[in-house]
């Protein structure tokens, strides 16, 4: 196809779609890539360019002349366009917005304002809005015009003089109905938006609940400032749960496959150092009981048993709570709720286990005391253990802090700590009898 | 409001969405409810009843006659109506489709036929299909007659005389085409696609990739059998992503918050007495190393620092790998890479945590033997268990397992296991210098 011949290119490669075209677009060298820059308009660019994943982004921005990025930037969404421009460093992206247009600029200008994952940074600016005194066959023509440039012609928003929204119609709504009505007669005006402040998990927990393809997103004073659509917000959901689960598995935001294993280690090492620091202090604290372990020998033997029970029950429980939290169950009421069931889920379990435990120690070792003492300590620990791993995701969430920060490796070292000083504790208590 | 004014009512509830009826509605005593039953008809209850949780439905549809729950089946989309009958008993079912008017029954039926997780069983019957050789003007007129009873109007399916899929057209398309052209020549005739038994999660790729608000579903022939609409996607992205997070924490499938502290015991429990057994075999290693143990207790110390260390870095490594898994990265070379790269991380990271563990033990116990014992047990066990945590889920794919079966408390007791045996391995070598 890479004949030189543009036209027969151009027909092949514009037929396809764009995400295609991004595919096959990535997997050429470099030249041929600088080929197909001087044969696509910037704003054929546009298309194949959004489809490409940021750090393919960043490298082809590298080979473009500026100009012909900020023309490609301009012809964008203006979401979109802020998407790739927040990975960029400062002076890059003031001197691609100082050659672009000003108009295109200036959109994206206010789009970069607002704060990360909220609603505002998300949003795109081309939405269709009429006034609500237009007839429908109007609405229609107006719809036709401004169709190829707006993101979304699924919803037409209506708003007053002061660009307040009043109400909404969907596409559906505007075939159906009656050339000759009113906007006003025909649109809902109970209408569901969110504030641009508004965090984006919130914003996709809304789209999710009540099957919208696009949200209006307004200010305080009720101004239609943008619109969030469906597409964005399925990004939005991918990325906060593959967060949630880097989280629990304590995995530092961010690190993608790309990276090379330094990198990798760089991102990994800081958490581990204090979980490091964290199990030496759990050493520690067996250290405090040697004397105890000089004695009785074999309760080292079942030292990983009881703080891998209490790390794995910890770690159930806090997933659960976590969840809760994200499914929006955050009340009070059904926090208390989720609290008491944990600990009764935790005494259930603690129960099962500490006997089952008791029986295969006892049989194993006959020794009936090493088996009380042994399962006594999987009851006590597997029930705190439940306990703990559900409490703190939920004390965090009422401090504001994210509950997924409590990682699982972090439950799991603290419920260590825990559980060597229930076993400890207890075999202390019990030493006459073990001797 | 409830004040036996049926229009009264009606004129307000019918005007919120049906996702703030279905709010209200749960929140009201069974006798008002029963009292709503009587004032919407069945269609207008179906709206409704699409928006509550599955357990709320399964409530509700005990409290309504079996008369008024049929029709409201065959009111309701024909893939959320088969979201619900897949919740009930075989003969409940039956039942309700017996009373069922032939049409809608028959399109159920359809459905229900199809293996859950694959798109046929997330599809619906309810799209919108035209022939080729129509104008745009009758396109849109056909449209209009359809616009009330289909899924989405974004996109017009285009299928030749047996039915097979040859083209597809935007609403947007068709609004600014010239209404005198045929179809055929402003469709797009390079239709994305899914097959009928394509697995659920490729289908929600497919939609984020392409940002599509819906795509066809076809069976082997091409003939055009149903669409799937994004806000079904978006909740299998949910639903995908929410599983992960469960396994990896090592809960249950369908454990909500909805259960019972004895119901969530009795599903727990399963998992957590496996991870016991195998607790206990590591447990039973140990007893091994009594001998070793009796001589130097202070070994005793270091067991859940080393344990609990490799449990960390296995389950980092092993969410990244499912995370790549699920990225799409599955081909044989990104699985190499991904390997070499973990490898590569693992020994790093053990390295800088082993020379780390070493100083901190020969400082504290002022043992320098003590110190590199444990320093390379802990350089060794990182390694090993960083490699595990990828290899596995890599493994597990290539078998065509789920990867995230190979949950996070299984890798960290396979860990644990490991890293005992690395740890007694290497204090026995080591022993006349401990000593």
């Amino acid at each position: 196809i890479q004949k030189n011949d543009i036209d027969a290119f151009r027909k092949e490669f514009l037929e396809v779609h764009p995400y295609d075209q991004a595919k096959f677009f990535v997997s050429q060298e470099e030249d041929i890539r600088k080929q197909i820059y001087t044969y696509l308009s910037p704003a054929e660019m546009a298309e194949l360019f959004h489809n490409l994943d940021s750090e393919d982004q960043e490298k082809i921005l590298h080979e473009m002349a500026p100009s012909y990025v900020a023309e490609m930037l301009a012809q964008m969404y203006a979401d979109d366009a802020v998407d790739v421009l927040n990975e960029l460093e400062k002076d890059q992206v003031v001197s691609y917005l100082t050659i672009m247009d000003d108009e295109a600029a200036k959109e994206i200008k206010d789009l970069l304002h607002y704060e990360e994952k909220t609603a505002g940074s998300i949003m795109t600016t081309e939405f269709v809005a009429i006034s609500a005194n237009k007839t429908i066959r109007e609405a229609m023509k107006i719809l036709k015009s401004e169709a190829p440039d707006a993101e979304t012609i699924y919803y037409i928003y209506v708003v007053d003089d002061e660009k307040r929204l009043v109400g909404v119609l969907s596409l559906r709504d505007l075939i159906i109905a009656d050339d000759n009505k009113l906007v006003s007669e025909v649109m809902n005006d109970r209408v569901v938006y969110v504030s641009v402040s508004e965090d984006q998990e919130n914003v996709a927990r809304m789209m999710m609940d009540y099957d919208f393809v696009a949200l209006p997103v307004l200010d305080y004073q009720r101004h239609l400032l943008g619109i969030i659509t469906v597409d964005d917000i399925m990004d939005v959901i991918e990325e906060e749960a593959s967060e949630d689960y880097s989280k629990l598995a304590g995995v530092p935001d961010g690190e993608g496959n790309g990276y090379s294993a330094f990198s990798a280690a760089k991102k990994r090492l800081p958490w581990l150092i204090i979980l490091l620091l964290l199990g030496m202090f759990t050493a520690s604290l067996i250290g405090r009981f040697e004397e105890t372990l000089n004695k009785v020998s074999i309760l080292a033997v079942f030292i990983p048993l009881i703080a891998g029970m209490a790390g794995n029950t910890g770690t159930q429980a806090l997933a659960i709570a976590v969840r809760g939290i994200a499914l929006g169950e955050s009340d009070h009421n059904s926090k208390v709720q989720l609290l008491q069931k944990e600990i009764g889920t935790g005494l259930i379990i603690g129960f099962v286990c500490g006997i089952l435990v008791m029986l295969i120690v006892d049989v194993w070792q006959h020794n009936f005391y090493l088996g009380l003492l042994v399962g006594t300590a999987i009851f006590c620990t597997l029930t705190v253990s439940t306990m703990t791993g559900a409490l703190i995701p939920l004390v965090m969430h009422k401090f504001k802090i994210d509950p997924a920060v409590a990682s699982g490796p972090f439950i799991t070292t603290l419920n260590d700590i825990i559980s060597i000083l229930i076993y400890f504790g207890l075999a202390t208590l019990l030493m006459n009898y073990l001797v």
